[in-house]
């Protein structure tokens, strides 16, 4: 049986894509074996790799002074990272914090400097985004940080802060959902796994004045440096995830680019938070009205023994990935720019069936 | 047309492997989904992670005191995570130094603490391996660090040395490929791109008792006890790098393990050098006998010209990625485990012809 995929991640990919990287798994474009089994240096691969990069720069309009790369460890690695090449000593790092992510970011930063938390919504559950707009980060700061959108509290920046340091944001669970102006940040980053291939790396999108901050003490492979001067290619990258997203972001240009999804992905985002305000307090959304994600819809319903009973039934009906973090709890959808309105249909249909029937 | 794949890595993999994950590609098990789309906490995936360290555990017969863990970034970040972990101040890293990936591996180190060089091949161009009964690493290192085998000088080393210090050994090209007592390790790591998998981690086998030296100021995502203490599982691992490692082990078992992995490494080999030493010197293989790789096998011909012309050659007849690494020059033809006696035969022929013709 087909299944909707409503994983926060690894998460469903593009049916399209799926299939055309099954039928080329063994023979890719005629050469005898896999792209998986070439050669990083092969000329197959360099084909691949400037696909990723041109797909993502058209696509999100990336400037050209940003260097887009590929770093293995995912946005967890880069919370190690970001202190590391980016802390300028007697500056300090600050912080929104938004969730667990950014607190994972925070406590990684602390082990390099000083780090200031200057907005925070931890006193009430993380159930909202602090005002964007009365943010205000140090001028003199190293930098500012965000995470755009909260995979386990369902919160999403609808606008973003003005910064006169480099913001930099973790985009793991909303990049290339939505329009918006890359210059505005210092740094842009995202483990793949959910918006554009599957895990294993992340995509590293930096201003190019931002690499030359590393002190000399950093080693190689966690140094921005070593991956914009070398194309992501100093050692050998993760090629099959590379060649993955490369046909993601194929994908997201041959539907119509990033207004078409963005388009999609509100269409999308209101059905189902409709199904859940329209269904007489039996489904509720914790968030507040203008923190709501539409890459992460969270709910809860009236006990936890119904929670188990939804995510089953909804399992048996082919809607899988349906629980919520289990630091969390209740109901979670992660609806990443590959969940088809199909999808959200269908779960709209189970919802008030299910709530007819309970 | 099908070839057979000389590559360095990323390299070939069992055909058989291959055609498994293609045929599974976009529903595993009869879930409706690829094993890339489910979650790394799906039983689905662990399952999978369950296998692969199965797999591992049995075939290199790892003792139950040693951790066997998947972490990103390569055998290259393992240069850095070794003297960020292992390095206990005031007791020198010790190294031998065989090729451009220990010089590598003992640059990071020198950037964490002392090292020092006690065996070397460099003023040799790396054309051997040092005796190893004659290594005698100090009992108070903090580590003794050695490369198995040199992908790019086509060198391994036939026998290991004695080491009272905790012995460290990148096995990127040769893990798996040969029966060895793994107890003698301190720990043993390998970038997974040439026996195991597609690239995009390393895998670490890692004495219980040495995660625990790290320091507290290391990043999570660079302290060993962090994949340790998590199954792998502390962030999203690359999901589908250690499916395939899980195939391509399974694979390993079904053939017979290790001895006949070994017994077939080593008529592979066997016939390839003799096919160039049996050259009357057209072919050269620059490497002492004893330390002759059966992994990278290199050689050259009587000219520069000649060379690119086997290589284009060989390409035509359908056999890729023969030609040596840029550093090196000359032919190399990579014979990890997954390259059928076929292959070598296939080229062996292809030798003789292109000797008489040229």
């Amino acid at each position: 049986m087909k299944v909707f995929n409503f994983n926060a991640g690894p998460a469903t990919l593009p049916d399209v894509v799926m299939e055309r990287a099954q039928k080329e798994f063994c023979d890719y474009m005629g050469s005898g074996c896999g792209i998986m089994e070439h050669s990083h240096r092969h000329k197959l691969f360099e084909g691949v790799l400037a696909r990723a990069n041109e797909n993502i720069r058209t696509i999100m309009e990336v400037p050209e002074n940003y260097d887009i790369v590929y770093i293995q460890g995912g946005a967890s690695m880069q919370f190690a990272m970001i202190p590391m090449n980016l802390y300028v000593p007697g500056k300090a790092m600050e912080f929104a914090d938004t969730g667990t992510w950014s607190a994972k970011a925070i406590k990684e930063a602390k082990l390099f400097g000083e780090t200031k938390i200057i907005a925070s919504s931890k006193e009430d559950k993380y159930t909202y985004i602090p005002d964007p707009a009365k943010m205000t980060p140090s001028e003199d700061a190293s930098f500012f940080h965000i995470t755009s959108n909260n995979t386990i509290y369902g919160t999403q920046y609808q606008t973003f802060p003005e910064s006169k340091c480099p913001m930099l944001a973790d985009m793991s669970s909303d990049i290339m959902s939505r329009k918006l102006d890359v210059s505005k940040f210092g740094m842009i980053y995202a483990g793949a796994q959910k918006n554009l291939g599957p895990s294993g790396m992340a995509v590293v999108i930096i201003r190019k004045d931002l690499v030359e901050r590393t002190p000399a003490n950093v080693p190689t492979m966690l140094r921005y440096a070593t991956y914009t001067e070398n194309d992501s290619l100093y050692n050998t990258p993760p090629t099959f995830g590379i060649y993955m997203l490369s046909l993601v972001t194929d994908w997201v240009r041959e539907i119509g680019g990033i207004e078409e999804v963005e388009k999609r992905n509100n269409a999308k985002a209101a059905l189902l938070y409709s199904a859940i305000d329209g269904s007489e307090g039996f489904y509720r959304n914790p968030v507040a009205a203008d923190s709501r994600s539409k890459m992460n819809v969270i709910w809860r319903l009236p006990s936890e023994e119904l929670e188990a009973e939804f995510v089953k039934a909804a399992t048996a009906a082919g809607m899988i990935g349906l629980k919520g973090h289990r630091s969390a709890g209740g109901i979670r959808a992660s609806i990443y720019n590959a969940m088809p309105m199909e999808g959200i249909e269908k779960l709209v249909d189970f919802m008030a069936d299910f709530r007819k029937t309970h």
